[in-house]
């Protein structure tokens, strides 16, 4: 018997701890769902009988580690920070770790440690990061086996609202942790174009957007991430003249949001004093110069935009220009903004998110021919509760966790998902949820 | 007799030295020069009766407590992060402490166990901060006593170079730190504007600059500081509408390290890999979007300039376009930026700078009379090595340190100078080195 670990019960844990009770029912397994709201806990659980819910303040030490020391696998589900705490001990107890979380320096730091104890600690196993590297890693070794060249490697995801549930001017909606949203792209986006280095720093990312063509859905603006670089050695492609990754949104979106990145409006790095008293439009009119018409006309001008744009209309449907008090005391631009986005940008109880990933490898075959594969994923969520974001996440997470129990892992260390031993199996199942990767080969 | 402790001979230390051990040999003194490098302390003590230049690691606490033990008064011309744990050694071994640092919030937390031991931790005692708060605060007691109404508060100050010295078309040389030149501004500047708070974010910081007029020197550019609402309460005027602290520049400077800004050559939070091996010019490419012509060209595309524009006949005069290698591993933009102009910016033996300081403060006088007073102070070097920088960073401290061993100074804790009983004895001695403030009233 296989005792599960599943340390944290929010919001984005359900379709993981859904599929990992539906193994246990198959395999014997028993899940242990830990939560410092034990009844969140109990509630995920739902009365499954292999399962159960429990409290666990993941802070306190010798908790922690009584409950770790009782289980085979830890499946982390914590904000990332609090992986680190959690690893350690794995390393002590001798347990397999698994998270969707990017793995820090830190936590690389434990392979040796992980590796000499014959344990897994696998990491970025949700969706992005997660099945884009599994899907990529795919593409790439099928194309190296048949002796192809790799030109160029660009790697395009979204999370976004479906067609027919966008009925607002930003075509956005939360599906995904509303604060990283609003502090994506700070700092500069690195990555590689005809074998020179790229740099777009924060303050321009969503002025140069460029369009993506998704097969049968059309276009999309697509920004750089900030960590293209990294990638290269870990896809084993380190001399690759070209090298992407970027976030996909809707037309429209990158011009209003690089007008809120302008105003200064996502500065998370200091208070705004009087927010309690201050009401929005009074605190657009503290980005303004000084002059003449309304403080929506002042924008405008500032931003070089007609007052009826469709940038201003975005802004304006944001509630910015309103004389209502803003009611958050010494709360920084970024904390306002997600306060205000958090209103506007939720998801209704029928609302259908949806995920695109999209690769773009560029190749010389073994016959010298050049050739350009296009690998298109969509998949639309089913309601406010099951989106498309939490089932992508949650069941690489549950999916690898089985792959351990059965024996079927045999990398050891701190890693992510890039071998074959497990994409193959992971995609493959992935493959009965929806997550179909639609191929498209071309000659360039 | 008096012992005083000068900890650091770096290159700003001079004048405060010379002035020290001149009043030593009045006054019966002796100066203590500790510096990790004795022979530099050594060397400006020059063999002087009073003075002895000697070792001091200051991050070895027993060599630090025994030599601050032995004297009086501690000058601390220290990195300003090294200041605290000299100050925790003054409250121990009850010794006065005088630095020209800004005051960290660690250290105004010491100001109650000053304050018991009747101690006085004076900081911001050099030129700006330091002249500047002195300046105002006489300005604004003076007004305050007359029965004004202070309505506006605007103080600018710049670190220049000498119209004589001027032959750059930057008009600008490094008069100070250069890595603080580099980093200036980042971050969010706050100000207060007809009763509303004002913020400009770095991104924007240094395209809206104004202009100001000092009298007999014509027009400088001023983009705002960051922190010109923290001194509304110290300088009691709590309440002002209007408050702004700035920076001077020479006309032309400002759209063009605007520019700079822009590129993102600022930023120091990540490495340019293998800058090592690229040129400036394959630098400057890695920030351009891609397109026809030289880099040179598409520069000014991208930054809507012509070609043979102001800013970008300062751009290309820095050798931006160079094919020449940058040969600094891994630097941040920020570091190269900053070798580079360490090399082009560099004071000639005979170069003199030039400091300029300017409030302008409006106010209703006892009669309801609305009026203007702009007091100027404008004060040139001699050479590269006797700047008007060093001698105004170094004379207030030095004045200071003398008025400590006067007994003239009741004040006691952790303090800037902003009361009477400093800034009027500092100010009249300051006045016989050349520091004189020149008054204009007008009725506005």
């Amino acid at each position: 018997m296989k005792n599960i670990l599943i340390i944290g019960a929010g919001r984005s844990t359900t379709a993981c701890i859904k599929y990992c009770l539906k193994q246990a029912e198959k395999k014997g397994w028993f899940v242990t769902v830990a939560d410092s709201n034990p009844k969140l806990a109990e509630s995920k659980i739902d009365g499954h009988p292999n399962g159960r819910g429990t409290w666990l303040d993941v802070t306190k030490p010798n908790d922690r580690r009584e409950i770790i020391g009782r289980h085979d696998i830890v499946v982390s589900l914590l904000p990332a920070h609090l992986h680190l705490m959690v690893a350690q001990d794995c390393i002590k107890l001798k347990k397999h770790l698994v998270t969707a979380s990017y793995v820090s320096h830190e936590m690389y730091r434990l392979g040796d440690e992980a590796r000499d104890a014959s344990l897994i600690f696998m990491g970025e196993m949700g969706l992005d990061p997660g099945i884009d590297h599994m899907s990529a890693m795919k593409l790439l070794d099928e194309i190296k086996e048949e002796g192809g060249t790799i030109t160029a490697f660009r790697s395009y995801a979204g999370g976004l609202i479906a067609p027919e549930s966008d009925d607002n001017p930003w075509h956005y909606k939360f599906t995904w942790n509303p604060r990283n949203v609003v502090l994506a792209g700070q700092g500069t986006a690195q990555y590689m174009e005809d074998g020179g280095y790229k740099y777009i720093p924060y303050s321009r990312l969503f002025d140069e957007y460029h369009l993506v063509d998704v097969p049968e859905m059309g276009e999309y603006e697509a920004y750089a991430n900030r960590d293209s670089l990294l990638y290269r050695d870990i896809y084993g492609v380190a001399g690759i003249p070209n090298i992407l990754r970027a976030t996909l949104r809707h037309r429209g979106f990158c011009d209003a949001w690089h007008a809120l990145v302008k105003i200064g409006l996502t500065d998370g790095s200091y208070p705004i004093l009087d927010a309690d008293k201050l009401t929005y439009h009074e605190w657009m009119n503290a980005y303004l110069p000084k002059g003449p018409g309304s403080v929506k006309d002042r924008m405008a001008k500032f931003l070089g935009e007609d007052p009826e744009s469709e940038v201003m209309t975005k802004l304006e449907w944001l509630g910015l220009f309103r004389k209502k008090k803003i009611n958050l005391p010494n709360a920084t631009p970024a904390l306002i903004l997600e306060h205000l986005l958090l209103d506007k940008w939720k998801l209704s109880a029928d609302d259908k998110d949806m995920i695109i990933m999209q690769h773009e490898i560029e190749f010389t075959d073994k016959d010298k021919v050049n050739k350009k594969v296009t690998s298109s994923m969509i998949l639309k969520g089913e309601d406010q509760d099951n989106t498309a974001m939490s089932k992508l996440v949650g069941l690489p997470l549950g999916i690898f966790t089985k792959l351990i129990t059965e024996n079927r892992i045999h990398t050891t260390g701190v890693n992510i998902p890039v071998m074959k031993e497990v994409y193959e199996p992971v995609l493959e199942e992935l493959e009965e949820y929806g997550v179909i990767f639609k191929e498209k080969t071309e000659l360039i």
